[in-house]
């Protein structure tokens, strides 16, 4: 089969590599119907994490089963299948608890490269969510957004507390920043700002439901927001980015007793004792427990209430991955779904 | 009057100091029935925190009102009255919301000295609780215990998400520790893990309600901890010291999707950004909203139902406060109660 490879910081290629194979009982295999590159995706891309030779890429995935093994009992050939980056059992204590992106069997999906013809999914039962029925090809981008983006900026909006009465900051406008404004929207949060200063993505968050854009950063962006809340900050902060700016720009924006729900993945981020103390805030988030949210937001986007597959602005075959990657990295492209 | 200064590291003496006076329509002054010295206390005793000359000590209080200020309408002379250690309105939005400790119109009590005879107390409808009648002598030590330590132990099991079918570990075994123990308990906690290596603690733990000591520390104890909890961690971690090292093992001692709770002062803490994303833990804390919890420890209190002042093992008059402080300096002490 064809799937993406990153042999170096910048060099995407689109390759033969071996068909996947049951290995294990609780394995499926999945025609991918449509894979993406990930925000996190161009890290290793642009050098900044290293790789450790020739790497197979994706962890976003929505397709068709295949194939299962023996001991698959709820997932069957046929189905058009949602999963997440994890693939988790959903029965451990961890799991139960609605943290299965910690579950104590987790497999990394990033390991068996997404971006491809085909895939192996273990712990098929867990990690797997089919839809009633096969969709109609105009709702595969928005399946495709929950197996990640969706379901991440979701938590965060969780996270945050964002709900009724809530006024909600967004800090970050790349797919899961946008996503979590659709998020605190459906979780009815009363005010949403979306901190962004490029007009294509402000657009899309104010049909997202964002009701306040922020234009400035920093100490500037903080002042913005204290202005919009009575000078006390959002009840509920999202940080999408992964850098110590935004993050500060998170924690600073927030009032105290505020929650500040973060998903950017924390490069070089150090935060201080004293100012976590002084702050009050409630800060939670990591590596989003996806599956979690997966049967909910598949139901929303099956019945057309939501239509998060909007934060894809470039669709390519998979042939075009080098394309779909460089876009993202010089911010041509919010985000890039692939088509195998 | 006389009142605790603080003159130089280690140099505590009890002198002679002006009568506080109203001084806002809005204050009540109080004559003080007991105060006590605070952990916290000891960080400006020991030199870690500079002071800028002489300094009156003390922020934990009980009293009997003597004289209220034109503005005041619920607090009355001759009350048996509660504050806590930040003068506060209770009717900001903040306070609303049960972060009295972040009032946008709060005054720290430690600039007035409650270590003393007399004590001027702003905001004092927002500030002071008062029994229904003046308390018998023996409750005393636990209403004092609710100016600070119950309140701030108490916010920190709060924090921590403690509660039935929650195992709660908890890191500091000082008077805050101990009533975090004790506030686990009465918040429904099924199992209550103290980390001490002190047999005395390990008691006064035990009869607050712990069901497992663990005198480990650093990876050790956390080790223990995960023992305890089939490899996963407590759901719920109460931080009651303010180092590196106890906020790591807090951290670390913590499940996946659990609750951090700290209150411990956090003196040159650094959280790596990493950590925290993969810890996936809920980190909450900072100086205790302690007004939020008053009228029910109270009540608790006065019904006896709790016994939170037995943290105080050392009774000394005011002018004992030199040795009440070096009791506590040297580990003698738990907690020092001093009568004016």
């Amino acid at each position: 089969m064809r799937g993406a490879v990153l042999y170096a910081p910048g060099d995407v290629r689109v390759e033969q590599r071996a068909d996947p194979r049951i290995e294990e009982p609780t394995d499926a295999i999945i025609r991918v119907s449509a894979a993406c590159v990930c925000g996190s995706d161009l890290w290793p891309y642009r050098g900044i994490q290293q790789i450790d030779g020739p790497s197979p890429m994706g962890h976003e995935y929505v397709g068709i089963v295949q194939e299962v093994g023996a001991a698959v009992t709820t997932i069957r050939p046929g189905q058009f299948v949602v999963g997440s980056f994890w693939a988790t059992d959903n029965t451990c204590e961890l799991c139960r608890a609605g943290y299965q992106s910690a579950c104590v069997h987790r497999v990394p999906m990033g390991a068996f490269g997404a971006q491809a013809e085909y895939l192996r999914v273990p712990l098929a039962d867990g990690t797997l969510v089919a839809t009633p029925e096969v969709p109609p090809a105009d709702l595969i981008p928005g399946y495709l957004a929950a197996s990640d983006v969706l379901g991440t900026g979701w938590f965060a909006a969780v996270a945050a507390d964002a709900g009724p009465g809530r006024t909600v900051a967004v800090v970050g406008d790349g797919a899961v920043g946008l996503l979590a404004v659709l998020a605190a929207e459906q979780l009815g949060a009363e005010r949403i700002i979306a901190m962004s200063r490029h007009a294509d993505r402000q657009k899309l968050a104010l049909e997202f439901g964002a009701t306040d854009i922020v234009t400035e950063r920093g100490d500037e962006g903080i002042a913005r927001i204290k202005d919009l809340t009575d000078g006390l900050g959002a009840h509920s902060v999202v940080e999408a980015v992964g850098t110590q700016e935004s993050m500060m720009q998170a924690i600073h924006s927030t009032r105290p007793g505020g929650h500040v729900g973060f998903v950017g993945v924390s490069h070089d981020v150090r935060l201080d004792g004293m100012e976590m103390f002084w702050s009050l805030v409630h800060l939670h988030g990591g590596p989003a427990p996806v599956r979690r949210f997966l049967p909910h937001l598949m139901e929303l986007i099956g019945n057309r209430t939501i239509d998060p597959g909007r934060v894809f602005d470039l669709d390519l075959p998979l042939d075009g991955a080098a394309e779909g990657y460089r876009a993202m990295d010089e911010r041509r492209a919010v985000k890039t779904l692939l088509r195998p």
